[in-house]
Parts: C-alpha cells; sequence; structure tokens
C-alpha cells in the first residue's frame, strides 16, 4: 500500500507519460474496485454524481462529513491514486477550507478537483480569489508534509452568460495561467470541447490539460492526439447507469430474467 | 408528506390487497426515486447493495451511522413508504438495538427486515432470543407511539448445513409462527424457492409471505397465484447494475457514445 504523496506522486506522473489518462469518473467505493480491477490506473470521483446518489443537488449541498465518508471508502477500496471532486471546497472560509483539505488528505487522497464558480451567484470568482484559494491549498499539503495533485477547473466554457466562444477561451487561458503561477498541476476547463479551442489550451498552458468528455468533443483518439493529458467523464457514468437502472426496473414487473444471483463482478 | 406512522400503515396495506408486492431493492437514494417515479408503491434496500457500494462486506460491516445516513436521505428522497435491511439490528445488546430503531422511526423509516442468523458463528440464533428481539422492537415503535412494519426473516434456507429441504421448511414454519406471536408483520424464509415449499409456507404462516427472487423460483406470476405478498431481490439489482457498468467501463477506452450528456432520467 503506497503513501499518499506517493499516490500523489503516481497520479502526477500520469498527466506526464505521453498516454491519455481515461478517467470515468464514480461515485463509491464499488465503482472505483471495478475501475481498479479493469486496469485503470487513477480513480476520479464526479461531485453531481455522489450527490445525486444519495439525493443532494450538486452546488455543495451533501454534507462534506458524508462526502468525505464516502471518499475514505473509495480511497480504501483501491489501491491506484483517487482524486476528489471538491467543487469549490465545501468551505465559506479559509479555516473551514483548510479543515477539509487535511481531512481530505488524511483519508488519502492523491489529488483534488478545485473549481472557480460562485456557487451562489453562478459566476465566476475573481481571478485573485482563487489563486488565494489555490495557494491555501499548496500552503496546507505542504504543512501536512505531503504532496497533491490540484487540478484547477475554469469555468469560463460551462456558466450560461452571453461571452462568445473566443472571450471563453480567453479568459480559460488567462486564468489557466495564474492557477499555474499559484501550484496548480493541471488545468481542467470544463465544458471546453470545440479542437480549436482545445489546441490552443494545450499550447497555451505548460501544464497537463484534463477535458470533458461530451457530445461535441473530439473522440478520445483525436483528444490523445490534440495532446490532452487527462479526459473526465463528469456524472455521465452514473446517468447512463440509472437510465440502465430505468430499463430494467420497467421491465421488473414481467420478469426476473434481468437479475441472476451470480455475486458481484469479481473486483479482485 | 404522510407521517412515518402512515407510512407504517400503507406499507401493511400494501401486504394485504392481493396483488403482490414487488420490491426490488436499492442502495440509494437515486434508486429509490427512480422506482417511486416508475410507480413502485414502496421501496425497500437491501443491506448487502449498500455495504458493497461503499466497500464493506454484508454482515454489519457497515457503521450504523453511514447506513443511516444513507437510508435517511433514500426516506427523504421519496413520498412512498421505505422499508430497512436492518441485518440483525447492527446491536450486540439490547440498549443499542433499542437506539437504533429509535433512530430508524426518527429517520421515517416504515418498516424493517430482521434476521435470525448469528453473524458469529453463520447458524441460527435461539428462536426465543430472536422472539425477544421481536418483542423489543414493538415495544420500543409503541413507546415512541409509532407503527413499524416488521418483516421476520428466517435464514433456515439460507445457512450452510446438513438440513434437509425438509428441515429448513419445518423450522422455517415453527419460527415463522413464534416471529408471528411475537409481534412480526411478515415471515420472509429467505431462498425458499421449490414450490411446494413456499404453498406450505403460505398456508401454514397467517402473515404476509416474502420470497426472494433468484434463479430457481417460480416467475412473479406463478409467486402472486402462491399467495405470496411480497417479492424482494435482495441485492440483485445492484449486482445486475455493476455488471452492466462493467461491460461500459470495458468499452470505454474505445468509445465515449455510452455516455450521452442528457442529464439524470426524470425522477419526479
Amino acid at each position: 500500500m503506497s503513501s499518499q504523496s506517493e499516490k500523489a506522486d503516481l497520479l502526477k506522473k500520469l498527466h506526464h507519460r505521453g498516454r491519455m489518462l481515461i478517467l470515468p469518473n464514480i461515485w463509491d467505493a464499488a465503482g472505483a474496485s471495478l475501475l481498479e480491477t479493469l486496469g485503470y490506473p487513477a480513480v476520479a470521483t464526479a461531485s453531481a454524481a455522489i450527490s445525486h446518489a444519495h439525493g443532494f443537488e450538486d452546488g455543495e449541498h451533501i454534507p462534506f462529513d458524508m462526502l468525505l465518508s464516502i471518499v475514505a471508502q473509495v480511497v480504501k477500496a483501491v489501491n491506484v491514486p483517487v482524486t476528489v471532486d471538491l467543487e469549490t471546497g465545501y468551505a465559506l472560509d479559509r479555516a473551514t477550507l483548510k479543515s477539509n483539505i487535511r481531512r481530505l488528505i488524511a483519508a488519502g487522497v492523491a489529488g483534488i478537483n478545485i473549481e472557480d464558480t460562485d456557487l451562489r451567484t453562478r459566476e465566476l470568482v475573481p481571478v485573485n480569489e482563487q489563486v488565494e484559494k489555490l495557494k491555501l491549498i499548496r500552503k496546507v499539503a505542504e504543512q501536512e508534509n505531503t504532496r497533491m495533485f490540484i487540478n484547477a477547473r475554469t469555468d469560463s466554457f460551462l456558466l450560461k452568460n452571453d461571452m462568445s466562444q473566443e472571450e471563453r477561451l480567453a479568459v480559460a487561458i488567462e486564468r489557466g495561467k495564474a492557477y499555474i503561477d499559484a501550484g496548480a498541476d493541471g488545468i481542467y476547463p470544463i465544458f471546453a470541447k470545440e479542437e480549436s479551442a482545445i489546441k490552443a489550451l494545450v499550447a497555451a498552458l505548460k501544464v497537463p490539460l484534463n477535458v470533458l468528455a461530451m457530445p461535441g468533443t473530439p473522440d478520445l483518439d483525436a483528444l490523445q492526439r490534440l495532446g490532452v493529458a487527462r479526459v473526465s467523464f463528469g456524472p455521465n457514468v452514473h446517468k447512463a447507469m440509472l437510465a440502465t437502472m430505468r430499463t430494467m426496473l420497467q421491465d421488473v414487473i414481467k420478469s426476473t430474467s434481468h437479475f441472476p444471483v451470480t455475486g458481484y463482478p469479481a473486483t479482485s
């Protein structure tokens, strides 16, 4: 069993090996074990999936303690590094953010996503505010004598407003650079999907770029060719599973044939 | 929104309406919402599924607090009655059992499954011990001025030992009668699957009979004709979902086409 810092180092390496890191985000320990069994070298959570699974809206409505208890079990379930979607940090002040980061490190988390939306206004937080947040997270990890892969998400492509695609790209690059200076290990411009934008982001930002796979994004081979380091799926695996479950349970009144008692799929 | 006791009354009625209550057991709030949306009139949890989802072995290895937080969200997610698989009660003493039952009632749980396996020895607990447990649960509900549908599971067909099918049936009937006298509202002889055994159980026990759907059990129409009041799926929906997820994630390296970003299936 590797230490938290060894896992953080491995997670970082997986972003720099020249082969795209594919992270179909999961929401519980069983999903994490499944990914590890299938050979995925790291595991990422999706906050929207964890929240929705337990009846909460995304946007930090799930209590941090509940999120942490689920995340801790995810980490325990696998040997590969685990990176956690932390939304904006589940904290309205620096003391709470510090505490949350410390508790995630103590749970063995190797990396986090941290995003720059203001959840109250659904606008981008001022860039200097996010820079201070990233610096604080980096400092907490240093104080704990640990490494942690900080994937800084910038939401310029995500938010609903009247910005053009060109403006969104410019903001993502500007923020990406600022976040790298503040200590980010990777940049995640979620909802960037045009090939030209992805190409420009890879060229402008000298750290691993994370793309969300969604309708309209280039396929995985194309993303690899564009130099994307990491591809995420957000809550889409969870949505696909619930859609499948819906179909199964619509049929169950008629038949039990969907449910063989053959044990859980092997996960070790 | 109905009260906990109104939901317990409804859950009881659903066992006595002459149409089999079909409960594809779920493990989180999202699954509960899905069932309600599809028209299921009640929701049941599966302890094995909740445990496995979060990296715990079945058999009360998940902390009761974590189970309760998940169950509380299941109850909040739906208006239909929720019945919880409580294994043996997550308690080694009467005070803890009392506390657990009170907390489940406070969370709005309408019914429970309680089983007669000794988790340490994997043998049946002495019948009088289980009778005392059932009486205690009934008394706690009365003290709280609430109703609660107690589905008493007897594990004579489940446990691995050298008993014949005839002996297992005799034990299930003997225990079923004792549990009814102690206050059980329904009897759940898990792993009873032969038509003749199910018929004998329905005839001998004057409360609703719960059957686990598994390979070898009569189909749902046949169970209905036999007079079965309730059919459960245990962890089999969860197993089917993980098997599906395994197939999806094996393919994901090649394609993202399984994961349309089309929102969560409607659950309201």
